[in-house]
């Protein structure tokens, strides 16, 4: 593990980073580049930095040394640019096509260089503004089962599934996580954040004791079931998209854990999208876009299944691992924690901090806190049917349910 | 983590380990010493150093670059001599009266300097020996539970178990445990070793694929879940006795892995001691022996499952860790997880490297055969009724079947 020298560290500015990238030979003049920050500054400044001759253009990623999540400011390692770009480069080995190529780092600066992806949009985004992606499902169902078993165990043998392990503990980023996915939307904590209006289904929640109890099972099970390398933080707003091309970016919640977590992660922000497309949606797309997202959530399941099951076949380190009944079993391992997350993921955007916007920007109130309800509701239905549902039909046919 | 300087390090001898001590100001004069090497050399070196003037003396531990556990040397990390030492050291935060106390170390020669144990006896030697040792099931009892609970998410909460858990990745050693626990007695390796005569019995479990299933599970957790900091290989032969004290030893395969891995591995011996004093035992002692023996699997469990509770429900880190039903549902998976562990273990001591002198030190033929097939039985029933047997009356109820 390389750490950051933090006496070499020091956040880069517009111009300052031109001189880096001078520097380090990345550009040849700085006179004849534009930059441009265009992070939201909450964790770390993003540089587009563009050659006004080549028109070629690349982005400076650089990790600041605390969040701006809570109101005040959260000290984080910038530890995590390694750890973010370490994950980039593990994702290239398998689906280079998938993720923004790296063409530098730097860790004493906390440091990425790569890939300018301005002609993509942020999947949440294009779905928000009912835009279809037909190639989604089975590229991020690809995405997943080519990371997800290539990092495990199974893939690797146990001893070089330690030595990686060992380069992605990350405990300030997974901190956040259980903080705000599996602690704070179960109680009165401070960071939660809902309306007014939606104080009854809150309040409801809380004295759930079954609900609570299982979510105590699935957060033993995010802390302590190092399966393989995740994403960690795998929403619609880490996926960038055109009509043609897919890539998977900001895995700086990397870490080692439950495989289910990032599929999880996925079908959530589907199934708000599509809890939130009901409301939003023109009457005369809905049904489309209703259909679209339900196929989307059972394909990606499909494909990364498929996939996951002909890797683990194939290429299963011991004999006993390349059997189908191991297959079934660990695919059904993972299903069943895929339903869980995904239930804690639904009700912390909800509940907690941080929200999405395809449920926030509803601008009907009425129709704003019925998503916010069903949301709630389909989040503890995905954590109580996580042994029980055994397919994402039966998913896709409660969330037909819903539909208006 | 500290890595062993490979151009420092070199095998100390009986002459210059003084030389070292000296300088380290361990001992006054080395001429007014005695030094003798103790270790079986097959992982490590162990010098007893013993001051002619004082009588007091000490042990010098020192690991060597390689194991000679498979005929050949297999090469092993001296890291682990960082990690056994460091695994001592929280202990000794815990429970300081049974563990050996650390009294320096050095890194760069892979060497621990330690309380000399030498009035005490391996608790296997006691066991054969027909000893009965009192406090046996109170203090491993309250080892594990002081231990497992220390380490684990739940006393430390997220952020410090990962800090803690990074200083104990252990591939090397793991991977010895992984072949020789999980793999290897499972089909027909080179490292296994068994009579003739048992050549029925260890095809039987090589075709019987419900039990390869199992074990395939139990394999994935001691990869997969790591939920507390073990000792990693608590045998009989890593616990140090008198009448009145208790040291637990060795500790140089400690990782993070399954809380029910310590504890399977200690009622694992405790009950092939049970099975082999059935053929060993005098006919005036096999009844009090056998009754002791269950008495202590009873009783180990029955400390640990009450200390552990009480500081799960006292310490727990957050709200919804201090709840008896939390508690309880650790606790059943800490005891099913006990028992499958405790049958993988069973079965490796009789068909894989590495027998027990309990039953391979049986001198009559027939007995010694009775007693290897009762304890391959015994394994799977330990594998197979994990999620059966409720509580140590099981387990005690099934070995009292086997008393002669």
């Amino acid at each position: 593990m390389t750490n950051v020298r933090e006496n070499i560290y020091e956040p880069f500015t517009e111009q300052s980073v031109l001189v880096y990238l001078e520097q380090k030979g990345l550009i040849t003049d700085r006179r004849e580049v534009t930059c441009q920050e265009v992070g939201d500054g909450n964790l770390n400044y993003v540089f587009i930095v563009k050659d006004l001759q080549t028109d070629k253009s690349l982005v400076v990623k650089q990790a600041l040394p605390y969040a701006k999540v809570v109101g005040e400011s959260w000290p984080l390692s910038l530890d995590r640019a390694r750890i973010e770009r370490q994950a980039l480069q593990e994702a290239a080995k398998r689906v280079p096509e998938l993720v923004p190529q790296v063409f530098d780092y730097d860790d004493d600066y906390a440091v990425t260089v790569m890939e300018d992806l301005s002609d993509h949009v942020i999947l949440r985004k294009g779905l928000l503004d009912g835009n279809i992606y037909p190639n989604i499902a089975a590229d991020i169902g690809t995405y997943l089962a080519e990371n997800l078993f290539h990092a495990s165990d199974e893939a690797l043998g146990p001893v070089e599934k330690k030595k990686l392990a060992r380069q992605f503990v990350n405990p300030d980023l997974c901190d956040i996580t259980e903080k705000l996915v599996f602690t704070d939307p179960y109680y009165n904590a401070e960071s939660n954040s809902y309306p007014d209006n939606l104080q009854e289904s809150v309040e409801s929640l809380w004295h759930d004791d079954r609900l609570i109890f299982e979510v105590a099972k699935l957060k033993k099970q995010f802390l302590t079931e190092g399966e393989t390398l995740l994403h960690g933080d795998l929403h619609t707003g880490s996926v960038f998209v055109t009509e043609t091309s897919t890539k998977v970016i900001d895995p700086e919640f990397a870490f080692y854990g439950p495989a289910g977590f990032d599929i999880g992660a996925f079908i959530a922000n589907l199934t708000l999208n599509y809890i939130a497309q009901q409301e939003r949606a023109d009457d005369s797309r809905r049904h489309e876009i209703s259909a679209y997202l339900l196929e989307t959530i059972e394909q990606t399941w499909a494909v990364f299944e498929e996939r996951y099951r002909t890797l683990l076949l194939e290429k299963g380190f011991d004999d006993r691992q390349r059997t189908e009944q191991y297959a079934d079993y660990v695919i059904h391992k993972i299903w069943q924690d895929t339903l869980g997350f995904a239930g804690c993921k639904t009700i912390r955007r909800i509940i907690g901090l941080a929200h999405v916007e395809d449920i926030d920007g509803i601008e009907n109130a009425a129709g704003r806190l019925q998503a916010q309800q069903r949301a709630i509701e389909t989040g503890r239905s995905l954590i109580f049917n996580r042994s029980v549902w055994r397919s994402p039909k039966s998913l896709t046919a409660y969330l037909k349910g819903l539909e208006k």
